[in-house]
């Protein structure tokens, strides 16, 4: 059996557990405030060429999503996101527990476009019963989405313009970013976001470490008491140091890069046996997710050798799959499948 | 420089970190289904003695508290806590966050009495306008309390009966409940506190883990959609499996009991110490907290050499402080201890 | 100028008025406890045909739907509704302040069909992740709808078949409820509503009172400690008799359906008044609500002498407009209409 | 029977009746934006001296509350209150529902000291772990006092420097503020209160309304969107001119004023007649709250012929009761007292 559901099979990267295990019995304060996490920021500071920002360290993508936007969002507001957006399905209602309405817009491969947004923040206060409404209070975006796509520069800038001519924080969820920013062709790096978001996350669940996520605030002093509302959503690391170290190791040397790289270039093989088995796709991504439409009777047998997640039902005989690879995929997996295949 | 103030400082147990590594690069599925995860639940279930009990596996103490309470304690509804329980005071409010109001009672060295909280009870029933008040729906109490201080089982029993009699869950908060187990002259088990209380926590984070606490329901199918309310509070883990591997371990071979049996014996020593030496105790506690009166002056000169945590001012020249042991305390220490004191 | 623009312009009827100036110096206990609650609540509970029915009054309409949804619908779960629905727009987020998510259908014409609602119950339960998500705990209807239609009995059936079949409460918006139950043809009675669903409430805001809305919950002991959430939400008024005493009057000799008999039969008159005069009608309603289409300039020009709600833009030169009668409208406002038409 | 129960036992000044039914059939725009609004906003201000601040009408004290606090308070924060305080026991932990603790601090009375508060604050931000804590985010004083007692200008002014000396908002709850402002010998008029508290409210439904609160906000700008915020809160009025029109009789020709003096008159005849039979008072007030110690079987006799309130146990065989008068009790409720005593 080979396992392409999913980007979040294994552990961790092996650096980040030879760090772990270097440090292990070393006694640090908690909660962040070690030097492993100072170590960290710097490296992430320096890497978005945002010297100001501000980073935390949260231990998950839903967590992240639900503290941040509860951190930034006021009471009347709510926060706009596509419909296919993480927060606007996947989360178990994460945002609506801390008491804010997810705005959902209709996503194009999962993208919002700039010019969705602005239509509905016009037509919002257009309405003349708009202050019995929820307010816009924020644009989710991820990058890559949940299709796997990404954004170009020009539209982030877009939806960056967007959101503060409007006087909103523009939020990146970036749970897979590593696999944005090593997509080929693409011209949005780790400075480009920063310059156009007032917040996002560098993801490590799913791109080599055990678990853990890197707010960055772009513009400080922007949040009150951000380390007080981490430990009210029950975010806080006890042993902040994990955090510290993972991050520390995958900014280090660009090792986060380098392995991002190479969920992508399997990604691109497995996008090329596909294709040379004749396979039609349902999208063919950059990054680190392919969407490929099976028949159903091909679906069973073919889930009897390798895993994948089902997406949706195309049509009564056909169902869209998804396979993913990532930072620990191998040549000999890719070549497993081609025989399979 | 030593280190006495707290239990959270190292990382794990080395056995944790082996079975760590010896399992990276396994690919399993996500969110707790694994098979370390169900073998660990076998094992604490084994454990408390209490086979139909369901066992979920959460990251940190405060969100295991915020999200196990939530699950619990309906909306006209509060918990009953002394004031110094952690829910009342360390977790920046993270009980009112979801909702609901902790109902405080004076605490006795960190302990409730079944007493006062039947008292507590019946006097909220008396109040003829009750119905305009936040009803009780929930015992929490902490084993050891945040005092280091021991229930007995007469006492537990005790809360148990009236928590029953009133047909409100207890819940037992065991941040450290590896150091109450092993505590000397305690005659509270796994067992008996799973006979007793609806849900507790084993902690995992301050005995032996990097990070973890097992959530034991003692009765089945009580809680409606457990696993959803879970990811709503962000509280669960992508890599569940993590969580799996730690308490398997930890509860392999009595590993958890063995660890926190050397916390007791630090301790022990500790105490010895200081009695030796003529300090005065504020409290002398039989688990792995112990808090000693000093005059300011003698604090900020210990402070250079060896860390401990501020508890609170006795008078104007002495204040009380905490030293705490753990699994990782080291007769070393104790003896650099013994040196500089 | 003449008002159609809602059909909460006025007062109350005089009869209230009558009556609220009568007892106005009498002493009663407060919060629903009165003989005048007492009294409405018997009439309520015989004209629903539903002796067992638990009735409590609450003051507005969003209040309402926020604390009968709170009340009804755990932690885990959401609100199906119509996008349409006054929840999903018009309620400032009320229900995700209290952490539920709305779980939106497409509407036709303002209702929801079963069918629909059964498909998204199936999809959502399919979903192999659906523990990842919102579960549909509540389905919400409005009757009349937001757009002035009405379900058929064989509808409301339906719905409520899918609801019970699913193990999810019915509960439905009567914000307007006289003005559906007095539309000519229409086979849906009080004693169908309860029969149907698990809440519901009448709406006297829109339908003689000064303010106030019966909830009735058909089957009783169903919910803790209603009392205290309505208290929780800020809903339980002081002087609970002025509710009584409006639905008191409201429910004594049929009150409420002869005043909701006028909004219909001037509706009638107002829709005769359009259609001869060569109007076209976006949605033409068995209810106190119509929606007419009118040229941009037409429509600036009319709003001199007539008031009316702009509903929505239909294409660049025209719009949607709304045109609302209530118990309260005189033969004289719509001859005046006529004459300005 | 005679009824010194509560202060809202009977409906609302005639005046108020008879602007109610003068304007009844008067067609205005809804939620708050009608000419009676405006004008009893311009009232308000001007008996406030306040030209700049912002008034809104809501319909209750819990609500008021409710969502003052939460428009007022940020997410990391609570509200410091006396343990006496509404907000902390008759509230059904409204204000926990809306996420924010309440931070009781000892009463005085049903007063808090600025001292107290101070040393709070200094304590808190003293504690090296303060930031895993609920940050003191507002003062929420009522004036009178549960207890029916008065703070000094001086008290007053003295907390709301400790408040803005430590930058967090100063609410006042005016549940019962007229029969503040007419009790004998206090120095705190509307001007004092709008001068040192950031935000307080009006009581109307304890004071002659039907129901009905006004807030103040003293400072304009500060809160956003906080209409929107009393419509999520359920808390906004569809006949918002009902509001209008009842503050703007109370404030017309000082009627406020006028009708809280008889319940000061009233309560000093009714407190004289209590002493000159020589009962035992538990606290003798300036306003119309008298706690009166009763003999448990003088209570029980008593309360055959007359309401009041239960308020505790004083002893064995003692209880404290609380007498209240109101802007409508009459000299003959109090000639029947005294014969009955």
């Amino acid at each position: 059996m080979i396992h392409f559901e999913c980007d979040y099979l294994e552990g961790a990267h092996p650096a980040i557990l030879k760090r772990l295990i270097e440090t292990n019995m070393e006694k640090t304060p908690g909660y962040g405030i070690d030097i492993y996490c100072e170590e960290a920021r710097k490296k992430i500071r320096k890497a978005c060429n945002c010297p100001d920002g501000e980073v935390f360290f949260l231990t998950g993508g839903t967590q992240t999503n639900a503290t941040v936007i509860d951190a930034m969002v006021s009471r009347s507001e709510g926060v706009i996101a596509a419909d296919s957006g993480h927060i606007s399905t996947h989360e178990a209602g994460a945002i609506e527990a801390s008491g804010h309405k997810v705005l959902v817009l209709p996503h194009d491969n999962g993208k919002l476009s700039a010019n969705l947004i602005q239509q509905y923040i016009e037509k919002f206060y257009s309405i003349e019963t708009h202050e019995h409404m929820v307010y816009p209070g924020m644009v989710y975006i991820s990058h890559p989405t949940e299709y796997g796509t990404l954004y170009t520069k020009k539209e982030l800038e877009e939806i960056s313009l967007v959101c503060h001519r409007n006087e909103i924080p523009l939020y990146l969820d970036g749970a897979r970013l590593g696999y944005a920013l090593m997509a080929k062709d693409t011209d949005i790096t780790l400075e480009v976001i920063a310059k156009n978001c007032d917040a996002f996350y560098i993801g490590g669940t799913k791109v080599g470490a055990l678990f853990g996520e890197a707010v960055v605030f772009t513009k400080p002093n922007k949040i009150k008491h951000f380390f007080t509302i981490v430990k009210q959503h029950g975010a806080l690391l006890a042993k902040g140091r994990l955090l510290g170290i993972q991050f520390d190791t995958l900014f280090d040397n660009n090792l986060y890069f380098a392995i991002s790289k190479n969920a992508i270039e399997m990604a691109d093989k497995l996008k090329g046996i596909f294709e040379e088995k004749g396979y039609k796709f349902f999208l063919k991504t950059p990054t680190n997710q392919q969407f490929i439409i099976l028949e159903n009777e091909k679906m069973k047998q073919l889930s009897e050798k390798v895993t994948f997640s089902f997406w949706e039902t195309l049509d009564e005989s056909h169902s869209v799959v998804r396979f993913a690879t990532s930072w620990a995929t191998s040549e000999e997996d890719i070549e497993e499948l081609r025989k399979i295949l």
